[in-house]
């Protein structure tokens, strides 16, 4: 049997030809190669690995399972998208998605929810009363042409393949491979039709990478297999040692979004962080379109978005044209202090034990289809360097006020102090602009 | 979960607990692990391989997913068995069990079908009219206690773990795995109760092990597991080259069996090859189940149980006890012959070939259900080393007269001609006594 030769093929670690994986895909999308003949498959991907070319060919195979957006409704407006490898508090979607409709260009974002520790875009949107994360494609269209932004989840119809083959991962110890990986966000991306994209690839504690090796592995891949099927594709690796901002949960982290676009200086340098994130982030695409003549210029376009108000104003836009209601900032649960027991420099903060308290309240999924409450989180007093003295604010727990105590100590934990002071860790570690790989070659 | 922490150990080629692989296979036999999970486990052990604690330990778990026999009808009668890994030709359990029963032995063997070239001996047993290969557990000791010697398929109630794995493997890829391979084989021998077996693992072109480090390696594992199992298990390497005797299919292998049980000198060197190796196994059997005090005492005990007619009497007696009825030779189909275009010394015969002509005769099994007409087969005429002159007669295909045409040319090309001489194949490769590995470590 066909498949079975092929599954052999890739265990024995040779390289499939672009025919075999569209074969392979096809047949699972058609119901003729059985899960348990996917998740072999898989298994022999994750530890014998796969070359760009190949990586290639199932990325494509994958977007073909299903439809393709039409990039009609954009016509010379470029269209552009950033996708985030996953960290704690990272809200970057709900602000960097304005900053770029409000520079002009359209930004059609499939986004995902959370399982595990880190939450998911669409959760945190869908804390606004109202807000449709399901559209019809002319909805969608709809949306995307008068407000710029739209950021819903994949309809059935992307990239089905992609889907059926993630859940499977997910209970087959198969979610670590860098080349399966690569596939399943590239060909979910492939099927908005985008002119450019920019990912972000975070490295460390809260990061589905724990080490720079690894994301920089991740990077090459999505970068080659990016340009393979013809998406300029840049790639920032950054720091998730410790939460984005100070917001880690539902609700809080809208409101927080909502501060950003505020706009001025931020208030303390978690949001700085953030908001310099959303900058280079957005930078590496303006440039990548051609609307930006370079980084420099594109970086203070999009403060300009932020500090002027018209990245607010988008974000608005964006809430209402998808159905949501939003007067001001939403309501939280109760807060509650987290105090240091003694004093001290903060050396590292476990942002897996954060990101479980959140899961543990309510504020997170464990299983696909588990309810979320938004109305629970984490605000982060303490960033890596800071000096701690005893009886500080860590961080303020937002829950009802039966069940903080049961959390305080555990929390008091996760900011480890050292002796001697500690260098704060530099948010942005490596720049790949999407023409390095032409470069480098 | 806690399933797929261990595939991921796996995966990352770690050393599981023996808790941990009973837990998965216990999952497994309740319904707990999903087919796509054991699927993705399976491929995880062909890649990274399992150290010796692990294979015993995966044995025993598929061992417990059933029954075991009960030994109690064999009292102080010791009971063996042999198993082959599949070679083409290979009749020795039809000759072994019944010269073995000759010998006042119980050979309570559990058999398999033919699937792909090698065919099962349960299918050439079921070319006798009427012959049963599912008996009660009350009619096998019965059989057992009455004719010595007993030869059925496995009941769902043997080791149920391993046949749903195994089925798995076959759409899987998963199949080429020492590990996986030993645990199969081990699991269901051990579930008859044995105190011995023998291995006849086959390397060469017509075997599954086409090289003989792929056989001592295997013939390591099955030696070690055995021993880690408490069965004393010794194991014989032996050539399939070519096939083993003269006749390759189901009848007439049960007609080649009759002549071998009929004793005298054989009236040619294939069926002294045979008997030769019907006589080793055998041999390595008696002495360990202390028998006959050395190999060479126990292979005279052999060769008299065939000569004095004991074991064609043991033969008929097992085959009507399971009710066969076997009056004399069984018919074949009509005889062609296949004569060499050129004169030279036959350098290799090509079994593959030999063996798919049979299948796609419909004596042998592209799908596990396919039907089988007994009545086809070949009759080699020569052997590797033999000298042949052109027109010599190479074999015989029994098939209808309208077909034979069709394979002729095929057939021809499997007896590959030399100009210089050959030296015949050796036999017997390497023997393992079972104490072989007590005096190795």
């Amino acid at each position: 049997m066909l498949v079975t030769k092929v599954i052999e093929k890739k265990r024995l670690g040779g390289e499939l030809t672009a025919n075999e994986i569209h074969e392979l895909i096809r047949g699972f999308t058609e119901g003729n190669v059985a899960d348990y003949q996917m998740t072999a498959f898989a298994m022999a991907v994750c530890i014998r690995g796969m070359t760009p070319d190949e990586i290639s060919a199932l990325t494509l195979a994958m977007l073909e399972s299903g439809d393709k957006l039409s990039r009609e409704v954009s016509g010379e407006v470029p269209r552009v998208d950033k996708h985030s490898t996953g960290g704690l508090g990272d809200k970057v979607s709900l602000v960097l998605a304005p900053m770029l409709a409000a520079c002009d260009l359209h930004v059609p974002m499939i986004s995902g929810r959370g399982l595990g520790l880190t939450g998911g875009t669409l959760d945190k949107l869908e804390s606004i009363e109202g807000f449709q994360t399901q559209l019809s494609g002319d909805a969608f269209d709809t949306a995307l042409r008068q407000n710029g932004a739209c950021i819903v989840g994949a309809g059935p119809s992307i990239a089905p393949a992609d889907r059926r083959l993630y859940a499977l991962r997910d209970v087959t110890g198969t979610v670590a491979s860098t080349a399966l990986i690569t596939a399943s966000i590239l060909s979910k991306k492939l099927a908005a039709s985008l002119d450019a994209l920019v990912l972000d690839v975070k490295v460390g504690g809260g990061a589905f990478m724990q080490t720079i090796d690894q994301a920089r592995e991740l990077a090459d891949s999505l970068q080659r297999v990016g340009a393979l099927s013809g998406l300029k594709t840049s790639v920032l690796i950054s720091d998730m040692d410790q939460p984005l901002g100070r917001a880690v949960g539902n609700a809080i982290e809208v409101n927080e979004s909502l501060e950003l676009l505020e706009g001025g200086t931020p208030r303390s340098k978690q949001l700085a962080r953030a908001r310099q994130l959303c900058i280079e982030l957005g930078a590496m695409l303006l440039v990548d379109v051609g609307r930006s003549p370079d980084e420099e210029v594109a970086r203070e376009t999009l403060a300009q978005s932020i500090d002027n108000g018209s990245a607010k104003e988008a974000f608005l836009r964006m809430i209402k044209g998808q159905g949501g209601k939003l007067t001001g900032p939403l309501p939280l649960a109760p807060k509650h202090t987290v105090t240091a027991t003694r004093s001290g420099h903060v050396e590292a903060i476990d942002c897996i034990t954060i990101g479980e308290t959140v899961v543990s309240l309510g504020g997170g999924r464990r299983n696909a289809g588990d309810k979320i409450d938004p109305k629970f989180g984490i605000e982060m007093n303490v960033a890596v360097g800071d000096r701690v003295e005893s009886g500080d604010l860590l961080m303020l727990l937002h829950c009802s006020a039966d069940t903080a105590s049961d959390y305080t100590a555990l929390l008091q934990a996760t900011v480890r102090l050292a002796d001697q002071p500690v260098a704060p860790h530099p948010l942005l570690i490596e720049q790949r602009p999407s023409r390095t790989l032409g470069e480098s070659r």
